[in-house]
């Protein structure tokens, strides 16, 4: 073992608990091996039949969700996040739909990523390999265990599914159909395994085993992230904040610009590729202040800005922008604004407060686009375009399992070829070193 | 940040050496985001200048050599390590070469990996940038360190090299031509830091650094990544151990797998791609075992087998193989052999007792290469070749500045790719989402 950190104490002294994680890991490892080799027809036709039976269980699947819905009070959840757990037969639908989808991608396995014939006449493919096992944490919608199992398994990992207790048994009348589907496929039983003890500890024993598992993924609040991040013993592709920006240059066609910036920040509140900070270059800050200002207060969005952005809005009573304003990401119906002097004022302000998420630029103008695009550090930089459209199927990846804000492995939305690594398959016919 | 761990006492008691670490790291950062837009012909020149200046100042190289030689056995060097440790004339060619090469291999920034044109007329481009700050810790021989810059500054990121400091003296004449040059083709001073402080604290201060430092990289002995592994709050990628395996199959060609067993073992000691066992399927045992118990017995390899292999080596004295034999990394005249019943009690014994490195099948059974190829799960896995072909140079990488044993990022040897990530570059015409 490479790490030696003692384990939290509520962790270290779970004998019982720590045998059933450490067994789950285990068999997902060995899971693992053989789902690497599997076919794609095998892979697609378990998603297949998987679709077919959640629809022929749609009652089932709608009894176990009333059951969570039952508890949510219990849970503390608001009526958005009640919302968000409950199933419908529409819902139901969606997510039969999404494990089609999935079927009918390219599989990522084998794919020969780089080859070449050195001199000495060694032919050296860079193959593409399954990374092995995902621990995925994750929170409430039941939707996610589903999208987030087949994106593993047709990607060749295996998945330990750690979701919200919320959602607990809906999760596992899922995971039931995914799982009995499976043996008819040869998809070993283990290569799924959602974790039903309600015990936080768990996820704690299962960040002390890289020895089975390979990456963790966890989606969900910052204080998941947070422990995840200082627990893990592997690599972690995390899912962080978005502080995203939209910068409106001295060239924007203005028109563009409110549609973008309105697009950016009230299409959907909550996600973390909405706008959460407006930057307009002081040349057209008489000109689009004003209009930005009217739309967004018609829309509900409190503004924060700047002292030189502030009585341009022409909207009563917006506060004064702060540092923390600026780093924040709101989630919700507010955003922060301010005036620059120039592009380069600009992407300084984005690199310091952003989180290398997703920014935009507004502008005619060529050069500002390439200097912007070059010189913004995030995962995904947008020329005139909603900062909304990162995300996995947006850029054409047909499914994610998240977007990395990390640079290391995986950046930006990550799909099938983001859960894979490779592996150099070398023929020779006797060749030795010289 | 997202990390909180305390910080060892050695580390947290020492004010000056922690900010001398942060205002480095702070300024490699900052030379990163200039380093990466700087043109290919800018870092080329600056290659190719410094291998001029290289040879120019050969004496001058070789006086601080001299310097480094005369206190190599006060560190209680043996004589193999201070032979590594000495610059001659053509060493310092071979510095200036290598140079040279890096110069002349493709630049990796700014390639655009994927890109395509979604149904809404998003122009989608997934664009080759760097890390950022590498953060390289190695060992003794002068070579790495100039390796290290060109790779590191080629693939446009700033390094901080920390090497051995039995190499000190020669290291900062390395790095001083390296930076002298720099100037003079807009590479920033700060884009290469050598740390000089022999305080190994400095190591723990620069690990605790995620927010300047993208990815540690640690080349050296067990105990220096084991460190690395447990204070690194950035991703390391790590240069372990190389337990390789040369299995000869039943049908293998008697005479190729002698060369390629003798090869693998003996070309080199000492290095991670050499192998450390060997597996002979019983149809051939007969056969095999004991031409190579002669040819590794005459080039002085120690030899330890199972219990059916032993006698047929007829080699006297050979040792029983334990489990830790099976397990180790000899890095010397020694190998452990055992006889198995078949290719998959191979594989499994591989998968169980290896490290992921390089292994290797000699056979001439089709379905027996595609069987080991697809279930052996190391970096590199070879057919009818040596495992000492597992390096950046011999896949034609052009340059390494390691070879990863991990899944994560980066698997195998590590070039100038290996050192980048990418950001989505997205064009739009005032697009939004719908």
């Amino acid at each position: 073992m490479l790490f030696d950190c003692p384990l939290p104490m509520s962790v270290a002294t779970q004998p019982d608990l720590a045998e059933y994680c450490r067994s789950a890991a285990r068999r997902a490892k060995l899971a693992a091996a053989e789902l690497a080799l599997l076919r794609g027809d095998q892979k697609n036709a378990w998603l297949n039949q998987s679709a077919a039976s959640l629809r022929i269980q749609t009652s089932a699947l709608l009894a176990a969700n009333a059951a969570d819905i039952a508890t949510a009070p219990g849970f503390g959840l608001t009526s958005a996040q009640i919302d968000r757990l409950r199933l419908t037969k529409d819902r139901i639908e969606d997510i039969a739909l999404g494990l089609e989808q999935v079927a009918n991608l390219p599989d990522p396995v084998g794919e020969i990523i780089e080859s070449s014939i050195r001199p000495n006449g060694l032919e050296v493919l860079k193959t593409r390999v399954p990374l092995g096992v995902v621990f995925f944490i994750y929170e409430s919608r039941p939707n996610v265990t589903a999208d987030a199992a087949a994106i593993c398994v047709k990607s060749g990992n295996a998945v330990i599914l750690r979701g919200g207790k919320e959602a607990a048994n809906s999760s596992a009348a899922i995971v039931d159909i995914l799982r009995e589907t499976a043996a008819d496929h040869g998809i070993p039983a283990d290569a799924l395994h959602l974790v039903e003890t309600p015990d936080r500890a768990a996820v704690g024993h299962f960040l002390a085993l890289p020895e089975f598992i390979d990456v963790a993924i966890p989606r969900g609040g910052e204080s998941l992230i947070r422990r995840v991040v200082a627990e893990a013993r592997m690599p972690v592709i995390k899912h962080f904040t978005g502080n995203c920006h939209v910068y409106v240059d001295s060239s924007a066609d203005l028109d563009m610009a409110e549609r973008i910036t309105v697009n950016s920040k009230c299409q959907r509140l909550g996600v973390c590729n909405a706008c959460e900070s407006l930057l307009v270059h002081a040349a057209v800050a008489d000109a689009f202040l004003p209009r930005i200002g009217s739309a967004l207060a018609e829309r509900g969005i409190e503004m924060r800005a700047d002292e030189r952005s502030r009585p341009r809005l022409l909207v009563p009573g917006v506060k004064l922008a702060t540092d923390e304003d600026y780093v924040a990401e709101f989630l919700g119906p507010i955003i922060s604004i301010k005036t620059v002097d120039s592009l380069a004022e600009a992407i300084d302000h984005i690199n310091h407060f952003g989180s290398q998420h997703t920014d935009a630029i507004i502008t005619q103008d060529l050069a500002a686009a390439r200097q912007f695009t070059a010189r913004v550090d995030s995962s995904a930089v947008m020329v005139n375009a909603s900062t909304r459209f990162n995300d996995g199927f947006e850029f054409g990846l047909g499914a994610e399992i998240g977007i990395s804000t990390d640079k290391f492995h995986a950046r930006g939305p990550c799909g099938l070829k983001e859960l894979t690594t490779y592996k150099y398959v070398v023929f020779g016919e006797g060749q030795i070193k010289e």
